[in-house]
């Protein structure tokens, strides 16, 4: 870094976010302003325009599709040899929202979220993985694609991401499906056929609509695991 | 481009493609087997390795995943003050499979797909969308990220893209449905399965049958939404 650069960024106020940023970056942010936007969550922004704040939240949305981006390149690197159902699938579980949430506290970016705590009852741990999206944008935009393309692979997926967990541990069937029917553009619908909330024997029965046709139904006391029954039923039914 | 190359590419037994290559992209492509593979449909291909044919699905699931990135990155600069909802209806609408199919046919891949015709009875028109993805995925692995991202701006968003009409036509699939069908001659029948409208639940369920298939089912609580709902499933599903 040139000497009047490291100067600058010594008497800036902004001294302290510059240097945990240098920290968990391996690099100086050029346009700093990105980067702060990339940690305010929208509880803590203010309305810029009708309509929009200055939260996190396009950050976001572009952060996730570099990610997604520079992990469809890794696996397709990684296994020439597997097929696009493989690399679908280790992809969701790589940019999954627990681990984006897990991946977020190891870089520390939950100390530096601006939020607005009032508005929780308890912190959402999914504004970690917000801003950790967030951040990925913000790289995007300041330095370039192939930057954050070797930020994603040397600082998250080879120091944070364990493969062998990823590629051997048994799936979530719920996000196998949804990453399924998004890619290909499915219409689908985790249909309540009957919600336990208040009924004495307390079960949920689902039916999963996929294109109009009943894919999965189960029946289970508790609603999360009724999705995945229904799911792994679909998941098995259509072969995904 | 160098006279050795253009010689190369003159004797090549490739010339013909070489050449329809050079008219869609702009330029000539350095590892001329990418852009073979992208435009090898899946019923064309040979077993490679156990699990894994040499079809285009590899690089189709990378060029999907460029394409939604370059188009993030583009909303994202075009609409500073839009939240990301706005964002995310945008890219669905410009990344749809039906904007894909149109797009390879204004390039001409569907006269250049490789595809074995016997397997089907008449050739989905999704074979050209995936061959779009897929030579996307041809350029990144070719020429990185920055050229793929500016043949997406300049050869396809600026040119076969109506953002307005993107951006202001709402899409009403029902009118989208019929007119079709009253073209197409087909008999059609949007069935309600339960009418909701004294049921506690005021929930609507629909079917709509065309020639005695059910190509769209869906529920919801105003029969409108239903009905719309189910004519987006046929226009998906019969690639209207």
């Amino acid at each position: 870094m040139p000497i009047h650069k490291k100067i600058r960024a010594y008497f800036s106020p902004e001294k302290k976010l510059l240097a945990s940023l240098r920290n968990i970056l391996g690099f100086y942010p050029t346009n700093i302003g990105l980067y702060k936007l990339a940690l305010r969550h929208s509880s803590a922004a203010k309305q810029i325009k009708k309509g929009v704040k200055d939260s996190n939240e396009r950050l976001e949305f572009l952060g996730d599709s570099v990610i997604g981006t520079v992990v469809a390149d890794y696996l397709f690197k990684k296994f020439p040899y597997k097929d696009e159902g493989f690399l679908t699938k280790m992809r969701s579980k790589m940019v999954s929202r627990a681990k984006h949430n897990q991946i977020a506290v190891k870089l520390g970016l939950n100390t530096m979220i601006q939020a607005n705590n009032d508005r929780f009852g308890s912190k959402p741990s999914s504004i970690n993985g917000d801003a950790y999206e967030a951040l990925i944008g913000a790289i995007y935009l300041d330095k370039g694609y192939k930057f954050a393309q070797k930020f994603i692979l040397n600082r998250i997926i080879n120091v944070h991401i364990d493969m062998e967990e990823i590629e051997f541990v048994e799936t979530d069937f719920k996000s196998k499906f949804i990453e399924w029917a998004q890619k290909e553009k499915k219409d689908y619908d985790y249909e309540t056929v009957v919600d336990g909330t208040h009924s004495p024997d307390k079960q949920f029965v689902l039916n999963l609509v996929v294109d109009g046709e009943v894919v999965g139904h189960a029946q289970h006391i508790s609603k999360k695991r009724a999705e995945q029954m229904v799911s792994e039923q679909a998941c098995s039914k259509l072969e995904i």
